[in-house]
């Protein structure tokens, strides 16, 4: 079951003149919800107003918004808020009014519980067919056009499989479906840049911050399949899930769960519990 | 003021977790209805059922839908019919069970009035920024992930430009934002090829089937920017506004609506009227 809030008002339902359905004119952010507080507000607020930016949605009322979200997840220990905004309803026809109220959707569900401990065991991946298209316009936001992961995640169906792997028009490994992806190549981090395709993951930015306050290498360049196939660790993350090592690449290659992907876990943790102490001084 | 149909039932929302919403996961026609009758009926669920392959929506109750939107339209003298085809409500994350009930949702609304007489008249065009993303797994089907759209219409405002104009990655002209390009060079009438972005038209079908059965020579090839230039006629076409022949691409060139334009309107015409006949007899 959902818990569901639209434009502040319980509600399960949208109009169907909603721009989110018509074009998918919208943005989302998950937020993990550990003891009452939404997780990395801060990170996911600031990737939704470049998001806004982006799209031109520029009648967001972000202290409702804001405080709409923290009151929601202040009832749950744990949980998931997806938050999405769209503009608005609509008129037939692409034109977009930038005056329109932009539409709010909260919905909370459960905390996902995953089969195994992946965090510690990693998981096994493949490598999907479907390349993700060159879109600078759309690239790194986290819009509402997700037909592509989509159809990603059909390419397999077996539940030991946990991530598909997308590559880029030139063959770059750019992401996963739903996480972003980190290798150690030589001693050094690498995760690939986001200009042309992907979603620049919350998650991502903060392992990209302690790896640069604790002084590990960091490289944000293309990732070639040669590359990731000689990676001594990959691992995947994102908001939920937190750091995930790769241990297999169906037909490309197998992994340890490294000492640098360990180090970036506990890296993480500790500043997770830096940033809920920050987000609770505002 | 819309009339709208969900599943059947009157119904002005959809739930907030149906995968239309939150993924854009989902197929739409927008039908002409004339006299009570949808236009090219045929046509568009033939592109539908096209877009539910490509997407793997298998479990699709045809007849009911065809008898819905049928039934929905035979009350209007004129009017548009948009019918969408969603992955129905779904868990949060990509996964798509395959056997998840497709939802529908009709919706009427009154057919356009557009000022002028654009089809005799002709209308003023610009090109636009953004260039169309390379997907072939998307390519030619109307899907629900219509951001490029909105951010390529977004770039005018002036009422006078009824139309925008994509190019592709390499430059080459594709279509419109809510429209197919044809375009005459040396007495050939030429359209793009739609394998890597854009949408394959039912108007474009159209025009493309009564060219080659008036013995018009047709080519389906790349339309460079130079190509365009040079062009000795042009036209945008969809099933709402027809043909409509373009006059001018800002910072282009100017062109005439001539006769190539002008008889293919009349053949489309012609082909409508035989068109309806057909659909009425079955």
């Amino acid at each position: 079951m959902m818990d569901c809030l639209v434009d502040g008002k319980p509600a399960d339902t949208i109009p169907v003149d909603d721009r989110g359905l018509q074009y998918g004119d919208g943005l989302f952010e998950t937020f993990a919800i550990q003891s009452g507080e939404l997780q990395y507000a801060e990170r996911h607020f600031s990737r939704l107003a470049a998001g806004c930016e982006r799209l031109g949605f520029t009648a967001v009322d972000w202290p409702t918004l804001r405080s709409e979200a923290t009151a929601f997840a202040a009832g749950r220990q744990t949980g998931v808020l997806k938050l999405m905004l769209t503009r608005g309803s609509g008129r037939r026809g692409y034109t977009a009014d930038g005056a329109m109220p932009v539409r709010r959707i909260l919905s909370l569900s459960d905390f996902p519980e995953w089969q195994g401990v992946p965090s510690e065991q990693g998981i096994r991946t493949r490598l999907c067919q479907l390349q993700l298209a060159d879109q600078p316009r759309l690239a790194g936001i986290k819009h509402l056009n997700r037909l592509e992961q989509v159809l990603a995640r059909r390419e397999w169906q077996e539940e030991a499989i946990r991530e598909g792997l997308l590559c880029d028009t030139q063959g770059n490994i750019v992401e996963g479906t739903m996480s972003n992806l980190f290798a150690v190549r030589d001693g050094i981090l690498h995760t690939p840049r986001l200009e042309h395709c992907g979603v620049a993951g919350v998650m991502r930015a903060v392992i990209i911050d302690v790896a640069v306050q604790a002084g590990l290498p960091l490289e944000i360049s293309s990732l070639s399949r040669q590359d990731v196939q000689q990676a001594s660790e990959l691992f995947v993350c994102n908001s939920l899930i937190g750091l995930w090592p790769v241990i297999q690449i169906d037909d490309l290659g197998d992994y340890p769960a490294g000492p640098v992907t360990r180090r970036l876990q506990s890296l993480v943790q500790a500043h997770d519990d830096h940033n809920n102490d920050t987000w609770y001084a505002k």
